[in-house]
């Protein structure tokens, strides 16, 4: 498998991405839209978090991962739409004064300054039970009941203490403590690795994988990405401007949060990233072997490293 | 259907109650004892919101409710729990500095003021998760998957902007504001309504029940003794004491919410709250027509208006 990519392969992952963003972000719409007081500071409040931008990576994964076995794209409408309401429910209580206490977010202000604390901390309860909801009720042709409760399974525990809230509570805890390569590691699988990990199960767990010899290649995969991503996330706080980020550069470091460059130093921190990305490459290269088409997956990997917002 | 119970039955019903109280707590701190990060502050704190005490009476509605049924127990354990860890995740967050800020529930200090806003809130979050990893992965023998996927999908209903999340918004709105009648049935249909009627609904679900005509009559049931809940909640922070509650009695007039009490007077809200005691019963008596042994949620009824705490 080719290690670059033509021009016009970027061209067209781009255009898919696009695509599929929009794709979920319609879904969203249409869920919080569906919702009981449509006019409440509750549901404007989740309506901000949820669909105030955002690359939808979660929901690409899902899609690429559940594309690798044929299935439609509306069979995966409900995972990827689910997935990202964690995502999102987690981002706004994660900027909470009592987290991490940030008021830009993707170039707006975080839910809880525009909306208040109390109706963020609800918006984000709320989002959670929404993605329950929607895995529990959406149409599925295609899906047996089984596998829709694998993918409940799946979210839920990556979500939970097994996954994203240790990841946060690791995360705090850290905050201006020396924090080594090691236990750095321990909160990013947990805190982003846990959810892009379920991403990609629950996208072949909507198409029966359950089991299957599959499934541990595509956490390897998983794995690679979900760690690429936020070492190329501490990347950008460095380089990255405020402007394109949509959010403070150097907050991290303001935090007194460590990052894979205070460790490594900025050139150590690239070539983790890319062997990262190799290490995802050689997982696909394993799926493709088996005459999987593992492109749209190989284009993500891609671009976590290449990103610059 | 006698309104009268000797006390012989009305200590049959505590020794039943206290039972299942013991019973589902056993669950909850296996299932917590099960958790990754045990020694943890989110641990702790997720231990110390699910385990602090409490009367138990969701679970004692999934278990008795499924027992109209003949369904063991031990097929009732995981949507009680369940519901347990859902009602334990609001608690905390509803007594969060930016929500109700009660630094006192159930005798005990609250989450946040034992462990911190920040673990107050991520445990919250992740009881809430815990919830539908229970629903999703435990053992429930003589339970079909669909019926699994009923109960998560009815416990994400009431969780939600449907239910108990609408309901605290709503709650947090009308503080300080001319609230009438019906606008404070509103709230509490929605606040700790919709997650009683669950808990009687997923019970009856867990049989196997969707779509019988059994489940309009338990709504009614549960819609009653939800409201007649509230109202004696109301009754009880006037004419109640700190010591005997474990929380400030006088904590809703300070917070200038609307009571019952404050609309109706004391005498008027008694009489509602003995209006929807018998509400309770008719619906019962018509379940007891049809041979269902209705006594354990007829007892729970009674108990509900003659409790003191």
């Amino acid at each position: 498998m080719s290690d670059s990519q033509h021009p016009s392969e970027t061209s067209c992952f781009n255009d898919q991405r696009k695509k599929l963003q929009q794709r979920v972000d319609d879904i969203l719409e249409a869920q919080i839209a569906g919702l009981p007081f449509a006019d409440s500071a509750l549901v404007a409040a989740m309506h901000h978090g949820a669909l105030l931008g955002g690359k939808r990576l979660r929901p690409y994964l899902v899609y690429a991962s559940g594309q690798l076995f044929s299935l439609e794209l509306s069979s995966l409408d409900a995972p990827a739409a689910a997935i990202e309401c964690i995502h999102a429910y987690s981002l706004i209580h994660d900027d909470l004064p009592a987290m991490d206490n940030d008021d830009l977010r993707r170039g707006q202000p975080t839910c809880h300054i525009k909306f208040g604390e109390a109706n963020a901390i609800l918006a984000g309860d709320a989002l959670q039970t929404l993605a329950f909801s929607i895995l529990a009720d959406s149409a599925m042709s295609d899906v047996a009941g089984e596998d829709r409760l694998a993918m409940i399974s799946e979210l839920a525990r990556a979500s939970g203490v097994a996954g994203m809230c240790a990841g946060q509570a690791l995360d705090l805890a850290a905050e201006g403590q020396p924090t080594d390569l090691a236990a750095l590691e321990l909160i990013h699988r947990h805190k982003t690795g846990a959810l892009i990990r379920a991403a990609v199960r629950m996208g072949a767990l909507a198409a029966g994988a359950r089991g299957r010899a599959v499934l541990p290649l595509l956490d390897r995969y998983a794995e690679a990405i979900g760690l690429a991503f936020q070492v190329q996330d501490d990347i950008l706080d460095v380089i990255g401007d405020t402007q394109t980020l949509g959010k403070r550069q150097g907050a991290d470091q303001q935090l007194g949060k460590s990052t894979y460059p205070a460790l490594l130093g900025l050139a150590g921190a690239q070539a983790k990233a890319r062997d990262l990305y190799q290490e995802a490459v050689d997982a696909l290269d394993q799926l493709a072997a088996q005459s999987y088409n593992t492109a749209p997956l190989l284009a993500l990997a891609r671009f976590i490293i290449e990103r610059d917002s």
